[in-house]
Protein backbone atom coordinates (compact mmCIF):
# COMPACT_ATOMS: atom_id res chain seq x y z
CA UNK A 1 0.00 0.00 0.00
CA UNK A 2 1.11 3.22 -0.95
CA UNK A 3 2.17 6.16 1.53
CA UNK A 4 -0.60 8.64 1.49
CA UNK A 5 1.22 11.84 1.54
CA UNK A 6 -1.88 14.28 3.59
CA UNK A 7 -1.85 17.82 2.96
CA UNK A 8 -2.72 18.81 6.76
CA UNK A 9 0.24 18.05 8.42
CA UNK A 10 1.88 20.18 5.46
CA UNK A 11 -0.61 23.19 5.86
CA UNK A 12 -0.19 23.18 9.58
CA UNK A 13 3.66 23.35 9.69
CA UNK A 14 3.53 26.41 7.03
CA UNK A 15 0.70 27.89 9.20
CA UNK A 16 2.48 27.69 12.51
CA UNK A 17 5.37 29.96 11.03
CA UNK A 18 2.62 31.95 9.57
CA UNK A 19 1.29 32.44 12.41
CA UNK A 20 4.66 32.96 14.46
CA UNK A 21 5.65 35.99 11.42
CA UNK A 22 2.14 37.95 11.46
CA UNK A 23 2.51 38.36 15.41
CA UNK A 24 6.03 39.91 14.86
CA UNK A 25 4.52 41.81 12.25
CA UNK A 26 1.41 42.70 14.47
CA UNK A 27 4.05 44.09 17.22
CA UNK A 28 5.34 46.25 14.65
CA UNK A 29 1.96 47.57 13.80
CA UNK A 30 1.67 46.05 10.57
CA UNK A 31 -1.76 44.23 9.93
CA UNK A 32 -1.16 42.13 7.28
CA UNK A 33 -3.98 41.71 4.88
CA UNK A 34 -5.21 40.14 1.85
CA UNK A 35 -8.02 41.19 -0.72
CA UNK A 36 -9.86 38.81 -2.63
CA UNK A 37 -11.38 39.70 -5.89
CA UNK A 38 -13.66 37.61 -7.37
CA UNK A 39 -16.39 38.02 -10.17
CA UNK A 40 -19.80 36.08 -10.53
CA UNK A 41 -20.49 33.49 -8.65
CA UNK A 42 -18.12 29.92 -9.75
CA UNK A 43 -19.03 27.52 -7.31
CA UNK A 44 -15.26 26.75 -6.88
CA UNK A 45 -13.85 30.27 -6.71
CA UNK A 46 -16.80 30.70 -3.55
CA UNK A 47 -15.45 27.61 -2.24
CA UNK A 48 -11.76 28.70 -2.27
CA UNK A 49 -12.35 31.71 -1.49
CA UNK A 50 -14.47 30.86 1.62
CA UNK A 51 -11.45 28.78 2.56
CA UNK A 52 -9.00 31.05 2.05
CA UNK A 53 -10.84 33.97 4.03
CA UNK A 54 -11.32 31.27 7.26
CA UNK A 55 -7.51 29.83 6.97
CA UNK A 56 -6.39 33.57 6.80
CA UNK A 57 -8.62 34.36 9.73
CA UNK A 58 -7.39 32.18 12.13
CA UNK A 59 -3.64 33.37 11.63
CA UNK A 60 -4.35 36.45 12.05
CA UNK A 61 -4.57 37.83 8.65
CA UNK A 62 -6.88 40.54 7.85
CA UNK A 63 -9.42 40.28 4.66
CA UNK A 64 -10.73 42.01 2.27
CA UNK A 65 -13.46 40.57 -0.31
CA UNK A 66 -14.82 41.90 -2.85
CA UNK A 67 -17.17 40.60 -5.57
CA UNK A 68 -18.30 41.50 -8.35
CA UNK A 69 -21.33 40.40 -10.66
CA UNK A 70 -20.60 38.32 -13.69
CA UNK A 71 -21.41 41.45 -16.24
CA UNK A 72 -19.09 43.77 -14.34
CA UNK A 73 -17.25 46.44 -16.39
CA UNK A 74 -13.75 45.89 -17.21
CA UNK A 75 -13.55 48.93 -16.15
CA UNK A 76 -14.59 48.62 -12.90
CA UNK A 77 -12.56 45.87 -11.64
CA UNK A 78 -9.26 47.86 -12.99
CA UNK A 79 -10.08 50.67 -10.86
CA UNK A 80 -10.98 47.89 -7.95
CA UNK A 81 -7.32 46.71 -8.83
CA UNK A 82 -5.69 49.95 -8.81
CA UNK A 83 -7.63 51.04 -5.57
CA UNK A 84 -5.86 48.08 -3.99
CA UNK A 85 -2.50 48.49 -5.54
CA UNK A 86 -2.77 51.99 -3.90
CA UNK A 87 -3.78 50.87 -0.44
CA UNK A 88 -0.91 50.28 1.53
CA UNK A 89 -2.97 48.09 4.18
CA UNK A 90 -3.40 45.97 1.18
CA UNK A 91 -0.59 43.44 1.04
CA UNK A 92 -1.58 40.74 -1.21
CA UNK A 93 -4.25 40.32 -3.98
CA UNK A 94 -5.94 37.01 -5.06
CA UNK A 95 -7.79 37.61 -8.33
CA UNK A 96 -10.04 34.71 -9.12
CA UNK A 97 -9.16 33.72 -13.02
CA UNK A 98 -10.54 32.25 -15.47
CA UNK A 99 -12.42 35.71 -15.52
CA UNK A 100 -15.91 36.60 -17.70
CA UNK A 101 -14.94 36.27 -21.45
CA UNK A 102 -15.34 40.12 -21.78
CA UNK A 103 -13.00 40.91 -19.63
CA UNK A 104 -9.04 40.73 -20.72
CA UNK A 105 -7.06 38.60 -18.69
CA UNK A 106 -3.45 40.02 -19.59
CA UNK A 107 -5.10 43.50 -19.03
CA UNK A 108 -6.11 42.46 -15.52
CA UNK A 109 -2.79 40.68 -14.31
CA UNK A 110 -0.67 43.29 -15.94
CA UNK A 111 -2.59 45.83 -13.29
CA UNK A 112 -2.34 44.39 -10.68
CA UNK A 113 0.91 45.69 -8.41
CA UNK A 114 3.88 42.44 -8.74
CA UNK A 115 4.73 43.28 -5.28
CA UNK A 116 0.92 42.47 -4.11
CA UNK A 117 1.11 39.30 -6.41
CA UNK A 118 0.57 36.37 -3.78
CA UNK A 119 -0.56 34.07 -6.72
CA UNK A 120 1.89 34.21 -9.03
CA UNK A 121 -0.42 35.84 -11.94
CA UNK A 122 1.64 38.61 -13.17
CA UNK A 123 4.77 38.74 -15.58
CA UNK A 124 7.05 39.91 -12.97
CA UNK A 125 6.21 36.94 -10.88
CA UNK A 126 6.33 34.32 -13.56
CA UNK A 127 9.80 35.72 -14.33
CA UNK A 128 10.91 35.06 -11.22
CA UNK A 129 9.97 31.84 -11.17
CA UNK A 130 11.42 31.22 -14.65
CA UNK A 131 15.19 32.99 -13.85
CA UNK A 132 14.63 32.10 -10.04
CA UNK A 133 15.28 35.49 -8.69
CA UNK A 134 13.00 34.98 -5.95
CA UNK A 135 11.11 37.89 -7.06
CA UNK A 136 7.26 37.89 -6.86
CA UNK A 137 5.54 35.09 -6.03
CA UNK A 138 4.99 31.46 -7.45
CA UNK A 139 1.42 30.53 -8.18
CA UNK A 140 0.51 28.75 -4.98
CA UNK A 141 -0.78 25.15 -6.39
CA UNK A 142 2.62 24.95 -7.98
CA UNK A 143 3.98 26.18 -4.37
CA UNK A 144 1.85 23.55 -2.78
CA UNK A 145 3.29 20.51 -4.52
CA UNK A 146 6.61 21.34 -3.61
CA UNK A 147 6.03 22.01 -0.49
CA UNK A 148 5.01 18.13 0.21
CA UNK A 149 7.64 17.27 -1.19
CA UNK A 150 9.68 19.16 1.08
CA UNK A 151 7.45 18.03 4.14
CA UNK A 152 8.10 14.54 3.37
CA UNK A 153 11.45 15.18 2.80
CA UNK A 154 11.62 13.76 -0.83
CA UNK A 155 14.77 15.15 -2.01
CA UNK A 156 13.86 16.09 -6.01
CA UNK A 157 17.85 16.17 -6.90
CA UNK A 158 18.77 13.53 -9.81
CA UNK A 159 15.44 12.25 -9.90
CA UNK A 160 13.30 11.91 -12.95
CA UNK A 161 10.21 13.96 -12.71
CA UNK A 162 7.25 14.20 -15.40
CA UNK A 163 4.93 17.06 -15.31
CA UNK A 164 1.79 16.60 -17.34
CA UNK A 165 0.55 19.56 -18.00
CA UNK A 166 1.80 22.90 -19.32
CA UNK A 167 -0.21 25.55 -17.87
CA UNK A 168 1.06 28.58 -16.31
CA UNK A 169 -0.76 28.25 -13.23
CA UNK A 170 0.70 24.76 -12.59
CA UNK A 171 2.41 22.51 -15.33
CA UNK A 172 4.87 25.27 -16.23
CA UNK A 173 5.79 26.45 -12.83
CA UNK A 174 5.83 23.25 -11.15
CA UNK A 175 8.20 21.88 -13.78
CA UNK A 176 10.54 25.25 -12.96
CA UNK A 177 10.40 24.45 -9.33
CA UNK A 178 11.47 20.91 -9.58
CA UNK A 179 14.42 22.11 -11.93
CA UNK A 180 15.58 24.03 -9.40
CA UNK A 181 15.55 21.71 -7.00
CA UNK A 182 17.92 19.67 -9.26
CA UNK A 183 15.08 16.82 -10.81
CA UNK A 184 15.45 15.78 -14.38
CA UNK A 185 12.11 17.45 -15.62
CA UNK A 186 9.88 16.60 -18.24
CA UNK A 187 7.05 18.64 -19.67
CA UNK A 188 4.15 16.50 -21.57
CA UNK A 189 0.94 17.72 -22.93
CA UNK A 190 -1.98 16.58 -25.55
CA UNK A 191 0.32 17.12 -28.16
CA UNK A 192 2.78 14.30 -26.23
CA UNK A 193 3.26 11.17 -28.23
CA UNK A 194 2.87 8.59 -25.77
CA UNK A 195 2.74 9.83 -22.31
CA UNK A 196 2.68 6.41 -20.58
CA UNK A 197 6.11 5.77 -21.79
CA UNK A 198 7.53 8.96 -20.40
CA UNK A 199 5.54 8.62 -17.08
CA UNK A 200 6.28 4.96 -16.23
CA UNK A 201 10.28 5.94 -16.40
CA UNK A 202 9.35 9.22 -13.90
CA UNK A 203 10.67 8.29 -10.12
CA UNK A 204 8.17 11.72 -9.88
CA UNK A 205 4.87 12.27 -11.52
CA UNK A 206 2.76 15.45 -11.25
CA UNK A 207 -0.43 15.65 -12.78
CA UNK A 208 -2.14 18.56 -13.56
CA UNK A 209 -4.27 17.16 -16.31
CA UNK A 210 -7.56 17.87 -15.27
CA UNK A 211 -9.35 14.90 -16.21
CA UNK A 212 -10.75 11.91 -13.94
CA UNK A 213 -8.86 8.62 -14.65
CA UNK A 214 -5.88 10.46 -16.48
CA UNK A 215 -3.47 8.48 -14.53
CA UNK A 216 -4.33 4.49 -14.94
CA UNK A 217 -2.47 1.14 -14.11
CA UNK A 218 -0.70 1.33 -17.75
CA UNK A 219 1.10 4.98 -16.28
CA UNK A 220 2.82 4.19 -13.16
CA UNK A 221 5.84 2.15 -12.07
CA UNK A 222 6.67 0.43 -8.44
CA UNK A 223 8.60 3.12 -6.42
CA UNK A 224 7.08 6.05 -7.62
CA UNK A 225 5.71 9.01 -6.34
CA UNK A 226 2.43 10.40 -7.29
CA UNK A 227 1.46 14.46 -7.01
CA UNK A 228 -1.76 14.68 -8.11
CA UNK A 229 -3.03 18.31 -8.48
CA UNK A 230 -6.55 17.50 -10.43
CA UNK A 231 -9.85 18.58 -8.85
CA UNK A 232 -12.73 16.75 -10.96
CA UNK A 233 -16.07 15.66 -10.49
CA UNK A 234 -16.06 11.19 -10.68
CA UNK A 235 -19.18 9.64 -12.12
CA UNK A 236 -20.31 9.82 -8.46
CA UNK A 237 -20.29 13.00 -8.20
CA UNK A 238 -17.53 12.94 -5.66
CA UNK A 239 -14.60 15.21 -6.12
CA UNK A 240 -11.17 13.06 -7.06
CA UNK A 241 -8.26 13.35 -8.95
CA UNK A 242 -6.34 13.19 -12.19
CA UNK A 243 -5.08 9.45 -10.95
CA UNK A 244 -7.17 6.15 -10.54
CA UNK A 245 -5.69 6.31 -6.76
CA UNK A 246 -7.59 2.93 -5.49
CA UNK A 247 -5.77 1.02 -8.63
CA UNK A 248 -2.74 2.53 -8.71
CA UNK A 249 -2.25 2.69 -4.98
CA UNK A 250 -0.93 -0.83 -4.64
CA UNK A 251 1.55 -0.06 -7.24
CA UNK A 252 3.09 3.34 -6.36
CA UNK A 253 5.30 3.94 -3.22
CA UNK A 254 3.34 7.14 -2.36
CA UNK A 255 0.39 9.69 -3.58
CA UNK A 256 -0.82 12.37 -2.34
CA UNK A 257 -4.62 11.81 -1.93
CA UNK A 258 -7.81 13.64 -3.30
CA UNK A 259 -9.13 15.87 -1.61
CA UNK A 260 -6.61 16.28 1.12
CA UNK A 261 -3.39 16.31 -0.88
CA UNK A 262 -2.12 19.34 -2.83
CA UNK A 263 -5.53 21.64 -2.32
CA UNK A 264 -5.23 21.41 0.99
CA UNK A 265 -1.78 23.04 0.86
CA UNK A 266 -2.70 25.86 -1.41
CA UNK A 267 -4.33 28.01 1.41
CA UNK A 268 -1.40 27.85 4.02
CA UNK A 269 0.83 28.57 1.25
CA UNK A 270 -1.48 31.28 0.30
CA UNK A 271 -1.43 33.11 3.93
CA UNK A 272 2.54 32.31 3.45
CA UNK A 273 2.64 34.52 0.96
CA UNK A 274 0.84 37.32 2.17
CA UNK A 275 2.53 37.53 5.24
CA UNK A 276 5.73 37.58 2.97
CA UNK A 277 4.20 40.44 0.60
CA UNK A 278 3.70 41.97 4.13
CA UNK A 279 7.35 41.94 5.54
CA UNK A 280 8.94 42.60 2.03
CA UNK A 281 6.51 45.79 2.22
CA UNK A 282 7.78 46.80 5.63
CA UNK A 283 11.34 46.29 4.75
CA UNK A 284 10.79 48.34 1.37
CA UNK A 285 9.08 50.89 3.71
CA UNK A 286 12.52 51.06 6.06
CA UNK A 287 14.96 51.66 3.30
CA UNK B 1 26.46 10.18 -43.14
CA UNK B 2 23.91 12.93 -41.30
CA UNK B 3 22.44 15.65 -43.00
CA UNK B 4 24.11 19.13 -42.08
CA UNK B 5 22.16 21.66 -40.97
CA UNK B 6 24.46 24.62 -42.21
CA UNK B 7 23.25 27.52 -40.67
CA UNK B 8 24.39 29.89 -43.72
CA UNK B 9 21.04 29.27 -45.37
CA UNK B 10 19.27 29.82 -42.28
CA UNK B 11 20.62 33.27 -41.53
CA UNK B 12 20.15 34.23 -46.07
CA UNK B 13 16.75 33.27 -45.24
CA UNK B 14 16.63 35.64 -42.42
CA UNK B 15 18.17 38.50 -43.81
CA UNK B 16 16.87 38.74 -46.87
CA UNK B 17 13.55 39.29 -44.66
CA UNK B 18 15.49 42.19 -42.67
CA UNK B 19 16.05 43.89 -45.60
CA UNK B 20 12.68 43.90 -47.12
CA UNK B 21 11.49 45.32 -43.71
CA UNK B 22 14.84 47.76 -43.11
CA UNK B 23 13.59 49.25 -46.35
CA UNK B 24 10.33 49.99 -45.51
CA UNK B 25 10.99 51.22 -42.22
CA UNK B 26 14.24 53.29 -43.85
CA UNK B 27 11.30 54.35 -46.63
CA UNK B 28 9.38 55.66 -43.34
CA UNK B 29 12.59 57.75 -42.08
CA UNK B 30 13.17 55.29 -39.10
CA UNK B 31 16.58 54.05 -39.49
CA UNK B 32 16.84 51.15 -37.30
CA UNK B 33 19.55 51.16 -34.95
CA UNK B 34 21.31 48.74 -32.50
CA UNK B 35 23.80 49.90 -30.00
CA UNK B 36 26.30 47.20 -28.37
CA UNK B 37 28.08 47.63 -25.20
CA UNK B 38 31.08 46.03 -24.07
CA UNK B 39 32.88 46.04 -20.63
CA UNK B 40 36.44 44.70 -21.27
CA UNK B 41 38.14 42.99 -24.60
CA UNK B 42 36.93 39.70 -24.27
CA UNK B 43 38.08 37.68 -27.62
CA UNK B 44 34.62 35.89 -28.13
CA UNK B 45 32.57 39.29 -27.72
CA UNK B 46 35.06 41.32 -29.99
CA UNK B 47 34.58 38.63 -32.60
CA UNK B 48 30.98 38.44 -31.54
CA UNK B 49 30.66 42.28 -31.77
CA UNK B 50 32.70 42.61 -35.12
CA UNK B 51 30.26 40.03 -37.32
CA UNK B 52 27.14 41.69 -35.55
CA UNK B 53 28.51 45.11 -36.61
CA UNK B 54 29.15 43.63 -40.02
CA UNK B 55 25.85 41.58 -40.30
CA UNK B 56 23.57 45.21 -39.40
CA UNK B 57 25.80 47.23 -41.47
CA UNK B 58 24.99 44.82 -44.50
CA UNK B 59 21.69 45.05 -44.24
CA UNK B 60 21.06 48.47 -43.51
CA UNK B 61 20.94 49.03 -39.81
CA UNK B 62 23.02 51.69 -38.09
CA UNK B 63 24.59 50.60 -35.36
CA UNK B 64 26.56 52.42 -32.13
CA UNK B 65 29.80 50.31 -30.55
CA UNK B 66 30.26 51.19 -26.91
CA UNK B 67 33.47 49.81 -24.90
CA UNK B 68 34.43 50.41 -21.49
CA UNK B 69 37.75 49.42 -19.75
CA UNK B 70 37.62 46.73 -17.49
CA UNK B 71 37.62 48.33 -14.44
CA UNK B 72 34.57 51.01 -15.60
CA UNK B 73 32.10 51.51 -12.50
CA UNK B 74 28.57 50.56 -12.35
CA UNK B 75 27.28 53.68 -12.24
CA UNK B 76 28.93 54.83 -15.15
CA UNK B 77 27.58 51.94 -17.10
CA UNK B 78 24.31 52.19 -15.92
CA UNK B 79 24.09 56.12 -17.02
CA UNK B 80 25.11 54.59 -20.30
CA UNK B 81 21.93 52.22 -20.39
CA UNK B 82 20.04 55.03 -19.22
CA UNK B 83 21.18 57.28 -21.78
CA UNK B 84 20.39 54.29 -24.79
CA UNK B 85 16.94 53.78 -23.19
CA UNK B 86 15.81 57.56 -23.42
CA UNK B 87 17.42 57.80 -27.09
CA UNK B 88 14.71 57.39 -29.27
CA UNK B 89 17.07 57.03 -32.21
CA UNK B 90 18.43 53.80 -30.90
CA UNK B 91 16.13 50.54 -30.97
CA UNK B 92 17.95 47.40 -30.06
CA UNK B 93 20.87 47.14 -27.03
CA UNK B 94 22.99 44.34 -26.93
CA UNK B 95 25.30 44.01 -24.11
CA UNK B 96 27.99 41.86 -23.67
CA UNK B 97 27.93 39.20 -20.50
CA UNK B 98 29.21 37.87 -17.78
CA UNK B 99 30.12 41.61 -16.86
CA UNK B 100 33.14 41.58 -14.53
CA UNK B 101 32.32 40.49 -11.05
CA UNK B 102 32.74 44.09 -9.59
CA UNK B 103 29.30 44.80 -11.49
CA UNK B 104 25.65 43.39 -10.39
CA UNK B 105 24.62 41.65 -13.48
CA UNK B 106 21.21 42.01 -11.89
CA UNK B 107 21.45 45.70 -11.80
CA UNK B 108 22.22 46.23 -15.03
CA UNK B 109 19.76 43.64 -16.85
CA UNK B 110 16.83 45.66 -14.80
CA UNK B 111 18.21 49.51 -16.02
CA UNK B 112 17.38 48.32 -19.77
CA UNK B 113 14.37 49.13 -21.37
CA UNK B 114 12.61 45.78 -22.31
CA UNK B 115 11.49 47.29 -25.22
CA UNK B 116 15.12 47.47 -26.55
CA UNK B 117 16.25 44.27 -25.02
CA UNK B 118 16.82 42.51 -28.37
CA UNK B 119 18.85 39.64 -26.69
CA UNK B 120 16.26 38.66 -24.32
CA UNK B 121 18.45 39.46 -21.09
CA UNK B 122 15.52 41.61 -18.55
CA UNK B 123 12.75 39.87 -16.92
CA UNK B 124 10.52 40.97 -19.04
CA UNK B 125 11.39 39.49 -22.30
CA UNK B 126 12.03 36.40 -20.12
CA UNK B 127 8.70 36.03 -19.04
CA UNK B 128 7.34 36.81 -22.48
CA UNK B 129 9.47 33.69 -23.32
CA UNK B 130 8.09 31.50 -20.21
CA UNK B 131 4.34 32.63 -20.74
CA UNK B 132 4.42 32.75 -24.49
CA UNK B 133 2.84 36.35 -24.83
CA UNK B 134 5.34 37.50 -27.62
CA UNK B 135 6.03 40.17 -25.50
CA UNK B 136 9.96 41.06 -25.19
CA UNK B 137 12.34 39.47 -27.55
CA UNK B 138 14.06 35.86 -26.59
CA UNK B 139 17.66 35.45 -26.24
CA UNK B 140 19.11 35.57 -29.96
CA UNK B 141 21.07 31.71 -29.57
CA UNK B 142 17.72 30.17 -28.79
CA UNK B 143 15.79 31.49 -31.32
CA UNK B 144 18.77 30.53 -33.67
CA UNK B 145 18.10 26.76 -32.82
CA UNK B 146 14.04 27.25 -33.69
CA UNK B 147 15.10 29.33 -37.08
CA UNK B 148 16.94 25.83 -37.85
CA UNK B 149 14.41 23.53 -36.99
CA UNK B 150 11.74 25.80 -38.61
CA UNK B 151 14.33 25.85 -42.01
CA UNK B 152 14.86 22.55 -42.44
CA UNK B 153 11.37 21.96 -41.83
CA UNK B 154 11.22 19.89 -38.73
CA UNK B 155 8.33 20.22 -37.05
CA UNK B 156 8.86 19.11 -33.62
CA UNK B 157 5.01 18.66 -32.42
CA UNK B 158 5.22 15.37 -30.35
CA UNK B 159 8.99 14.73 -30.80
CA UNK B 160 11.28 14.19 -27.78
CA UNK B 161 13.34 17.27 -27.03
CA UNK B 162 16.19 16.74 -24.65
CA UNK B 163 17.91 19.72 -24.16
CA UNK B 164 21.46 19.84 -22.00
CA UNK B 165 22.10 22.63 -20.14
CA UNK B 166 19.49 24.79 -17.91
CA UNK B 167 20.75 28.55 -18.73
CA UNK B 168 18.70 31.18 -18.64
CA UNK B 169 20.87 31.97 -21.41
CA UNK B 170 20.35 28.90 -24.11
CA UNK B 171 18.87 25.70 -21.93
CA UNK B 172 16.00 26.87 -20.45
CA UNK B 173 14.95 29.55 -23.44
CA UNK B 174 15.18 26.94 -25.82
CA UNK B 175 13.48 24.52 -23.28
CA UNK B 176 10.33 26.98 -23.50
CA UNK B 177 10.56 27.04 -27.08
CA UNK B 178 10.54 23.56 -28.00
CA UNK B 179 7.39 23.43 -25.41
CA UNK B 180 5.19 26.26 -27.58
CA UNK B 181 6.10 24.01 -30.52
CA UNK B 182 4.79 21.09 -28.95
CA UNK B 183 7.88 18.97 -28.08
CA UNK B 184 7.53 17.00 -25.32
CA UNK B 185 10.75 18.52 -23.61
CA UNK B 186 13.10 17.06 -21.07
CA UNK B 187 15.81 19.33 -19.50
CA UNK B 188 19.22 17.23 -18.32
CA UNK B 189 21.70 19.36 -16.18
CA UNK B 190 24.37 18.43 -14.09
CA UNK B 191 22.56 16.94 -11.80
CA UNK B 192 21.01 14.37 -14.07
CA UNK B 193 21.59 11.11 -12.77
CA UNK B 194 22.03 9.50 -16.47
CA UNK B 195 22.46 11.77 -19.50
CA UNK B 196 22.80 9.03 -21.51
CA UNK B 197 19.42 7.54 -20.98
CA UNK B 198 17.90 10.36 -21.85
CA UNK B 199 19.57 11.57 -24.70
CA UNK B 200 19.55 7.73 -26.24
CA UNK B 201 15.66 8.03 -26.82
CA UNK B 202 15.12 11.63 -27.52
CA UNK B 203 14.43 12.84 -31.13
CA UNK B 204 15.80 15.92 -31.12
CA UNK B 205 18.96 16.60 -28.99
CA UNK B 206 19.56 20.77 -27.82
CA UNK B 207 23.56 20.31 -26.46
CA UNK B 208 24.38 23.17 -24.72
CA UNK B 209 26.63 21.63 -22.22
CA UNK B 210 29.69 23.83 -22.94
CA UNK B 211 32.61 21.11 -23.12
CA UNK B 212 33.54 19.25 -25.50
CA UNK B 213 33.01 15.68 -26.28
CA UNK B 214 30.08 16.04 -23.89
CA UNK B 215 27.67 14.33 -26.66
CA UNK B 216 29.29 11.13 -27.83
CA UNK B 217 28.36 7.33 -29.70
CA UNK B 218 27.02 6.44 -26.31
CA UNK B 219 24.76 9.34 -26.23
CA UNK B 220 22.63 9.07 -29.43
CA UNK B 221 20.48 7.03 -31.69
CA UNK B 222 19.66 6.74 -35.27
CA UNK B 223 17.18 9.08 -36.61
CA UNK B 224 17.93 11.41 -34.38
CA UNK B 225 18.51 15.67 -34.72
CA UNK B 226 21.32 17.25 -32.90
CA UNK B 227 21.42 20.76 -32.40
CA UNK B 228 24.76 21.35 -31.04
CA UNK B 229 24.97 25.28 -29.36
CA UNK B 230 28.53 24.68 -27.88
CA UNK B 231 31.40 26.51 -28.54
CA UNK B 232 34.71 25.17 -27.20
CA UNK B 233 37.98 24.76 -27.93
CA UNK B 234 39.18 21.74 -29.13
CA UNK B 235 42.79 20.28 -28.01
CA UNK B 236 43.91 20.75 -31.55
CA UNK B 237 43.05 24.31 -30.53
CA UNK B 238 40.00 24.29 -33.42
CA UNK B 239 36.34 25.89 -32.29
CA UNK B 240 34.35 22.58 -31.86
CA UNK B 241 30.98 21.88 -30.21
CA UNK B 242 29.71 20.10 -27.52
CA UNK B 243 29.19 16.93 -29.82
CA UNK B 244 31.89 14.47 -31.07
CA UNK B 245 30.65 14.86 -34.82
CA UNK B 246 33.17 12.98 -36.45
CA UNK B 247 32.23 9.92 -34.15
CA UNK B 248 28.28 10.52 -34.51
CA UNK B 249 27.99 11.99 -37.74
CA UNK B 250 27.85 8.42 -38.97
CA UNK B 251 24.88 7.29 -36.73
CA UNK B 252 22.45 10.56 -36.42
CA UNK B 253 19.81 11.80 -39.35
CA UNK B 254 21.01 15.70 -38.88
CA UNK B 255 23.23 17.65 -36.97
CA UNK B 256 24.45 21.42 -36.71
CA UNK B 257 28.18 21.76 -37.78
CA UNK B 258 30.66 23.77 -35.54
CA UNK B 259 31.53 26.32 -36.58
CA UNK B 260 29.06 27.08 -39.23
CA UNK B 261 25.62 26.06 -37.20
CA UNK B 262 23.72 27.68 -34.49
CA UNK B 263 26.31 30.57 -34.42
CA UNK B 264 26.15 31.19 -37.98
CA UNK B 265 22.53 31.98 -37.52
CA UNK B 266 22.88 34.52 -34.23
CA UNK B 267 23.81 37.59 -35.44
CA UNK B 268 20.48 37.30 -38.07
CA UNK B 269 18.78 37.06 -35.43
CA UNK B 270 20.11 39.87 -33.95
CA UNK B 271 19.47 42.43 -36.88
CA UNK B 272 15.67 40.41 -37.41
CA UNK B 273 14.93 41.75 -33.56
CA UNK B 274 16.61 44.90 -34.08
CA UNK B 275 14.47 45.26 -36.95
CA UNK B 276 11.44 44.50 -35.31
CA UNK B 277 11.89 46.68 -32.14
CA UNK B 278 12.09 49.28 -34.14
CA UNK B 279 9.21 48.34 -36.05
CA UNK B 280 6.91 48.02 -32.47
CA UNK B 281 9.09 51.36 -31.81
CA UNK B 282 7.09 53.33 -34.67
CA UNK B 283 3.88 51.60 -33.75
CA UNK B 284 3.82 52.69 -30.40
CA UNK B 285 4.34 56.34 -31.84
CA UNK B 286 1.77 55.87 -34.22
CA UNK B 287 -0.93 55.10 -31.49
Amino acid sequence: MAQLLKGAPVASEICEKVQDRVSLLRDRGVVPTLATVRVGGNDGDIYYERSALKRCGSLGIETESIVFPENVEESELLDTIHRLNNDSRIHGVLIFRPLPKHIDDQRVRDALSPEKDIDGITDGSLAGVFTGSGRGFCPCTAQSCMEILRYYKIDCTGMRAVVLGRSLVIGKPVSQLLLANNATVTVCHTRTRDISSETRRADIIVAAVGHAHAIGVDHVSPGQIIIDVGTNTGEDGKMCGDADTSLIEPIVHAITPVPGGVGSVTTAVLALHTVEAAERAVCNTNL
